[in-house]
């Protein structure tokens, strides 16, 4: 841990703006306002309506890292270490109980090519030292007898855990506003423009024509965090919306059909704690589209029957599209602008939004307010490495 | 056309109560408004919310009723010939268009069972001297280029029509509200007390607590008709819901994709003028369970998938569930009640609650203000015909 400086461009504000109340804003607003920062977080809509409630929320950082990424890996296990102190933090914070679903994950393949693609990982795993448990497909049905006896094999990964982003999402909104942190939402509180004097931010206005005074602004505005109205061509971020379509099932007899997490091909299924289950998810190059369509849901409904065929006795509550934002390099931004003084970022993280929330909010506010903080970390997030740069493209959108 | 005596325990009211602002409620509303009557239309919702909503709207009387049901048949044929009037007079009344999709309705076989039961419908509507076109696969699908090629055979069926129910809704909550109905909605409205004085009704209690008075009482509460409360035993007709889940999708591309209401073994997909087409429907005895769910959604996407598979690039808009108020026999329940003086119906449609409203309203008012009618449909629709007597478990329940 070292006390890294201040980007030479920023000072430590007293006053902030945080554009976006998903779970990057809030989790920002909530550290920033309980370091004694005065916070507004501002967002067109409720907290966490846009792709935070979306997200599936599992704490997955080796089944989601892709295998050649050290750096991604390191991020996400260190997040990952980060959240059973910070669920505990937040549920003092906020009276609110922030459950972490425990039990192992089952990977679990259907034929011969997904058994492979399981014996890879289970590969990867046992390379780190983590542990990984190679189950028969009876084993698995022990577990979860839930499954479809079809089975090929699977495996119990013990560390990687789930959590519910909906209820971070009100628990954060809670311990943020019990920090000091303002929430102003609506469609009176969109940001029309970012101000700046060419060389720093001065604060921003909202479409109910006030115009906000700050010494910073951060932006937690996930796929739309490039698209900030005023934002110089410079400091167009190079963040793009990669669709997820996901479904929202319920049992009418309660929880207990499946207790586990379960991951199959590109698919998930997540229990929570009411019957309610997490059925995803589509991974779709679409624009700013979030369209559910006919062949995500049949297609999510088959696969997911494939391996528990009971799904098909529950009820179909939602069907969801969300946009994850990602950037080049697949790695978050978060940290100082390299342009405008004054202008933060805690942005792209893709699929590991729910997953990367606790360590934004610490990332981000050792750099803002000057504490000791994990300087490879740091620099795995910098938003001003190349990768991020704006395209010529990207600077005249 | 006969001038029926009003039932002998009934009077010509001049004061109605109608409970239900369903397509039913609506439609009678309007008719006896129009009469002159001073009408007041309760709903715990807003009109149309519960099934009208929910319906697709075909106008298909043949293909609808059994083979061995004339009287069905008789009324079905009957609403038809109506409609075209009907519609026309609603949107001068209202002011909004009411489009009926005239092209011909395609009967289609994706495999040899229902080319053979298509080849049975054809010879019923022919028995009945209605038209019927036999098409072969490559004729069908110059007519609608989206019918996938594995197409077995297809009738065209030139007289059969379809309405965007939502639409008739609106239409006819205008048009009975400027007829001098007050439709009154919302929780405050549910009725929680039918008022009675043991011969004949009095009024309804609503929620907020009112207390009206009114010398008729319909009720065309639909599945829930027999349910009201404060109903005597012997005045709980026998209606019980039938479940039925369908799908709204939406191309957004606009209309055109497909230009016919296309159906299929027990499956229909109706297009909308705007893009939207709706895909239904599954058939299920429930009770008043209205959940929708995984099951019924997956296959409607895979069987309407079999026949157009350009549906699943759709997006997909709705889930629906709505509840069929089925009868004893399948035939409505329009007119006066035998057991209570003042109370009628105007319930029971089943599957064809959009084909017969207007009928619907049109029989009500003739027996409930003594005009000419038609009696040999009165007798089919009759609530005090054998077949709707409650059972002793009905009068309990």
């Amino acid at each position: 841990v070292t006390e890294l400086p201040i980007a030479p461009n920023q000072t430590r504000p007293d006053d902030v703006l945080v554009l976006g109340a998903g779970l990057a804003g809030l989790t920002v607003g909530w550290e920033l306002a309980a370091a004694g920062c005065r916070v507004r977080i501002l967002d067109r809509e409720a907290p966490g309506q846009a792709t935070s409630r979306v997200a599936a929320g599992m704490l997955a950082p080796v089944t989601e890292a892709e295998p050649d990424d050290p750096q991604q890996l390191a991020l996400g296990r260190a997040a990952l270490a980060r959240w059973p102190g910070y669920a505990a933090e937040l549920e003092a914070a906020s009276g609110i109980v922030v459950p972490l679903r425990r039990r192992p994950t089952l990977a679990v393949a259907r034929d011969r090519d997904e058994a492979e693609a399981l014996e890879r990982f289970a590969g990867i795993r046992e390379r780190l030292g983590l542990p990984v448990e190679r189950l028969l497909p009876s084993a698995a049905r022990t577990l979860e007898p839930a499954l479809a006896p079809t089975l090929r094999g699977a495996l119990a990964v013990p560390d990687e855990q789930a959590v519910d982003p909906r209820v971070v999402v009100r628990a954060l909104a809670v311990a943020a506003g019990d920090a000091g942190a303002r929430i102003a939402t609506g469609p009176g509180s969109a940001v029309e423009e970012l101000l700046h004097d060419g060389t720093r931010v001065t604060g921003a206005r909202t479409a109910d024509g006030l115009e906000l005074r700050s010494e910073a602004v951060v932006i937690a505005a996930g796929s739309w965090s490039g698209r900030v109205p005023g934002l110089p061509g410079r400091d167009r971020l190079p963040v793009r919306p990669v669709k997820g379509q996901l479904l929202v099932l319920r049992d009418p007899q309660g929880p207990g059909m499946v207790e586990r997490v379960l991951r199959f091909g590109a698919g998930y299924l997540v229990p929570r704690d009411d019957g309610r289950y997490v059925l995803g998810a589509t991974t779709e190059e679409r624009g700013f589209d979030h369209a559910t369509t006919a062949w995500a849901v049949h297609d999510l409904l088959r696969d997911g029957a494939e391996l528990v065929p009971g799904l098909l006795e529950l009820e179909l509550r939602e069907t969801l599209a969300g946009l994850r934002p990602a950037t080049p390099d697949g790695h978050p931004a978060i940290g100082p602008s390299p342009g405008l003084a004054g202008l933060w970022w805690a942005t792209g993280h893709y699929r590991n939004g729910v997953l990367l929330a606790p360590l934004t909010g610490t990332l981000l506010a050792d750099r803002m307010l000057g504490r000791p903080t994990d300087e490879a970390l740091q620099a795995i997030v910098d938003p001003a490495r190349p990768a991020l740069t704006p395209t010529p493209e990207d600077a005249r959108a």
